[in-house]
């Protein structure tokens, strides 16, 4: 299988042997993201940058991520999401800026969007969120994240324990996540939500089949130990209304709970943002600083997970290689506050 | 004449030597527009990309153009119309704007503002919408649509009948497009609307006086009959505030009229947005995929033109030929849901 | 002391030798600003344009200087400042930003934020403008545009007359400037403002301190004698709500004013917007075309200096002045409404 040419609207799209291919490209891409070294291999291509719903870090890295491979973005701003109101069609939208750019890259409130747009294109499109649907791109990196991660620490992927916790009815990082977890071998997959908010039936049942074990909790003071690593995502506040909020503070992340029942060991993952505002039951602030907590050196691994894709499906992953060169300009050495003492690149 | 220099406030600028200048060098370009092909003629310049009023197509087509030829563009955002109500003048904006960049391209709602802004600088402007008055790019990439449609079909651009139906008071594309029509020779302009909602009174003199034939209708399913070329427009709903629409269903151009009245060969176009919702009376999604239906091959039309208006404006049309080179990166073969067996580009 | 790699929040950070770099730096790149020259120093470099705030000069002069570097820039847009809602703190944010970009350029509307933001990042970071705090980059343009007036006048910096004049209290582009001023020798600043909107106490100290003599004023009718250098400002209207307007129409510096009190070869600065709407008391429109207002070849400043800062924060200074080459596009010649018959660059 070839990427070249392809829609990446959902992580079922790759297989084990795409997987490592990317992350192999990605890893010759690290220090591209880190502005230490520069290619051009994009120079005179066009992405389309269409976020329908507001977004600063999904944008910003595949856009960035464009950039950093010598390409250009133009790219949809705050009032041309109303502007869509006056009654287009988004096949229409789609076949337009088909004509505009060599790549486009789309976030959408609906989860039909995306198909929508990819059915009546011939340029590849790159799904960067659709409503409580997928966020494929975001599945890589984290995917990404946990191989460099059990590297460094002399683990393999298979056989791992991943806790997954949070709302993982509504998120689409964890669905998108489940379909790469599904690639690996002999992996425990642990869910833990509240009952309103578990993982939908179907992705447990493809984890099943792909012959990982399964198991589900609402206790995270539990279900959390052994495990290798820990996802934690957001309330998808956003869906509720009005309704009350299904969390209790048994679901906060934090220092507190994690000295009491994580592996000294563990990799500590969240999409992100998290809230941070006092009372919410997100992934604590006052875990920054342990080395286990990885969400900025995932975050980081966006760059160049997507720099592979999109070279990837622009079929130039050769002449990426070929062409790096030397940075010019100052980079300050690369450091994390939540660097682990053991964490080297 | 020469269009170095220049701003393009008006279609009225353009005599029909230029024109077919423009359009040359718009057909060397078309492969750069679908990303066969690379120039960098101009590398280190920046456009400006003004729009206070929303926009994809208009400003995404012309942000493209620009990054194809080499450049770079700095944009304006949804929370930037609001705060120019600070009180600051067209004329002062524009003036700051000037040392900032090498071309402007500005949308604003208000038809006097692309005056008061191209007053007072010394950079070239070009005129992406304003209000009611003109879309001269919009009229450029009709006009070389028309030429390559009719090209296409072994028929000349003179002595052509051209029907323009819909909102022809309030249209600024179709406003635009009469003044370059104006400079062929022996044409047809068949004008329906509805009675409020006519072309006004000067554009049709300005035709009668270059020797062209107006019919004036406010029946398509008469009018139609013979027409070359059928270009519809939406009705600019947003300038009728609470009055009842002057629209009836015998204005929407769907299959049902198109195969009633329409000609095999006919060439059907729209500057779109159509408005593709149930009861809209526009151009209906019923004809994508008959061959007449022009509508896409018009819009990929915008990227070619605006490129070749650029490099003429900045006086690169040379080095932009000269420079082309071939790209590397993956692109489909280029066709259309709306591709004629007979299309060929 | 060198810039590089330092974060630029506040205008205390140069010296007077820094400085000097610094326009003699800008100096060189001036014909770079005007699309004259090109250099591609900063090519693959991204720059993160973070705009939680309307802003249409600053942020497209930023990234205007940062592309005309040969650099690339990702831009928040206007939907994304409410995104920031959703709770994400500052800190993570700007964790997130880090993994991006090479240097990040922000506003916000809370003084503190650009301070949260810097601390726990590794990449350069410019503050634009933090609510009523500083601007140091609007400071540095400033203080450029004194030296370029003066010195085609044969004047000196050091031992001038400076008059700032408006809303001192809450302007955080003459705060900033005064930092600089300060690093001159023997100047009489004289401070002219409304009783409640005078300069902070903290900042008439620091000028003292540094040897300079300050004089205050409420009558701008009086104290603008003799001055070599006008600053006016506008009211931050924004910061009192329903509150009555301090300001007499005494306080607009217009025609009659300038004429009646200012030296012939005053220097008439403003840092723009300026409200030009009937009865606001701001810098007068009618002084267009005098050849004392300067506010044009001002805003034009902010391309040269800003490249020259960011050049230096990212330690290129010398690649960028090697890399000059010849731009090969058109330019009309450099002239402004308001050029003075003496100035000539």
């Amino acid at each position: 299988m070839s990427l070249t040419g392809k829609h990446i609207l959902s992580s079922d799209l790759f297989d084990r042997d795409e997987l490592e291919r990317l992350f192999e490209l990605a890893e010759v891409l690290v220090p591209v993201a880190r502005g230490e070294q520069v290619t051009r291999a994009l120079e005179g291509a066009v992405m389309a940058s269409l976020f329908f719903e507001p977004s600063t870090r999904t944008r910003l890295s595949c856009e960035s991520a464009f950039l950093r491979l010598g390409g250009a973005v133009t790219s949809t701003t705050g009032s041309e999401v109303s502007s869509l109101a006056k009654g287009e069609s988004l096949a229409d939208t789609s076949q337009v800026i088909s004509g505009y750019c060599d790549l486009a890259v789309m976030r959408h409130p609906e989860v039909s969007s995306i198909h929508e747009f990819a059915a009546v294109t011939n340029i590849p499109v790159v799904n960067a969120g659709n409503g409580a649907g997928e966020h494929p791109t975001q599945a890589l990196l984290d995917m990404f994240t946990l191989h460099r991660e059990f590297g460094r620490l002399g683990k393999s992927m298979d056989g791992r324990r991943i806790a997954l916790i949070g709302d993982l009815r509504h998120g689409r990082a964890p669905h998108s996540l489940m379909k790469l977890l599904a690639l690996y071998e002999d992996l425990t997959i642990v869910c833990i939500a509240p009952e309103s908010l578990g993982m939908p039936q179907e992705l447990l049942e493809l984890a099943v089949s792909h012959g990982h074990r399964i198991e589900e909790s609402h206790r995270p003071s539990i279900a959390l130990k052994e495990a290798d690593a820990v996802y934690a995502t957001r309330l998808q506040t956003e869906r509720f209304a009005d309704k009350p909020l299904p969390y209790s503070d048994e679901f906060r992340v934090d220092r507190a709970l994690v000295s009491q029942v994580c592996r000294a060991d563990a990799v500590i993952m969240h999409p992100l943002p998290r809230d941070s505002r006092p009372g919410a039951n997100d992934l604590g602030a006052d875990l920054n600083g342990d080395p286990r907590l990885a969400v900025f050196r995932q975050s980081d691994a966006g760059i160049p997970t997507r720099m592979a894709l999109f070279a990837s499906v622009l079929g130039v992953a050769d002449e990426v290689r070929k062409s790096l060169r030397p940075a010019g300009w100052y980079r300050p050495e690369y450091t994390r506050p939540d660097d682990a003492p053991f964490y080297k690149s």
